[in-house]
């Protein structure tokens, strides 16, 4: 556990590492490239909550499977938070001005994604509620702050 | 090597065991994620193309990151072409029509981009050029068959 905790930080770290604006050659791939992380992780994790609520039976393997997939996609959409990619979007100028505060209710969810992979690999199904409640959590945290209705 | 392919293999095998039209409440949601996965993985494809082409330096870590990110996402958007999802988008009818030619050619693309993956991870570059080049190949030859110009 604490060495895949450890893994995941080190991938995060290695993918904040990298110059954001640098990897996107117009502003609009940048919006384009974060929305669409953004669609694959909650699509993913859509699939573990409709378990989780007993909407569709529980799949410990396709939990899992779904929660390996969250955990990664939670890395990647930040980098598409370049300067000037705010105007027709749901993304709020805060995300900008208040940096550091975006900054952290992004590694909080990335944080509760690795909990939630963790607990979608143990095969339990109340602690990936338990844990798919947390992500829920920091998810809506973020969107109440920095996305726009 | 060996194991990754057939770790891979599995896990790929698995999402296709899923049943594709039931994991979409409405077909433009199907046709999001889809085109939300291709983004994703050609983004990260590219970020390795740049490095082959000499465009930015080779960053052996990063490839490696992107390579994982790249098979990963290879394994995604295929259960989003459900039935009734070709109008309005690049899909081409012959997608459904000719559905065996189309799944050849879509495990074609998602076999090279676990080659790609494991020449990622080797850190040589020459053989990630190698491999960026078959991937780049079957990516092509799936787009000529079946995506609209």
């Amino acid at each position: 556990m604490k060495m895949l905790l450890l893994a995941a930080a080190t991938m995060a770290g290695l993918a904040v590492a990298l110059p954001a604006a640098a990897q996107f050659q117009k502003p609009e791939d940048a919006i384009k490239y974060r929305q669409s992380a953004f669609t694959v992780m909650s699509t993913h994790f859509g699939r573990v909550g409709a378990m989780v609520q007993g909407k569709v039976p529980f799949d410990a393997a396709a939990a899992a499977s779904n929660g390996e997939i969250v955990v990664m996609m939670s890395r990647l959409p930040f980098a598409g938070f370049v300067d000037g990619t705010s105007a027709n979007t749901k993304a709020k100028p805060e995300i900008w001005t208040e940096r550091a505060k975006f900054d952290a209710a992004a590694g909080k969810m990335q944080e509760e994604a690795v909990k939630f992979a963790a607990a979608t690999k143990g095969g339990n199904l109340d602690q990936i509620k338990a844990a798919a409640g947390n992500l829920g959590g920091a998810c809506k945290a973020c969107h109440d702050d920095f996305r726009a209705k």
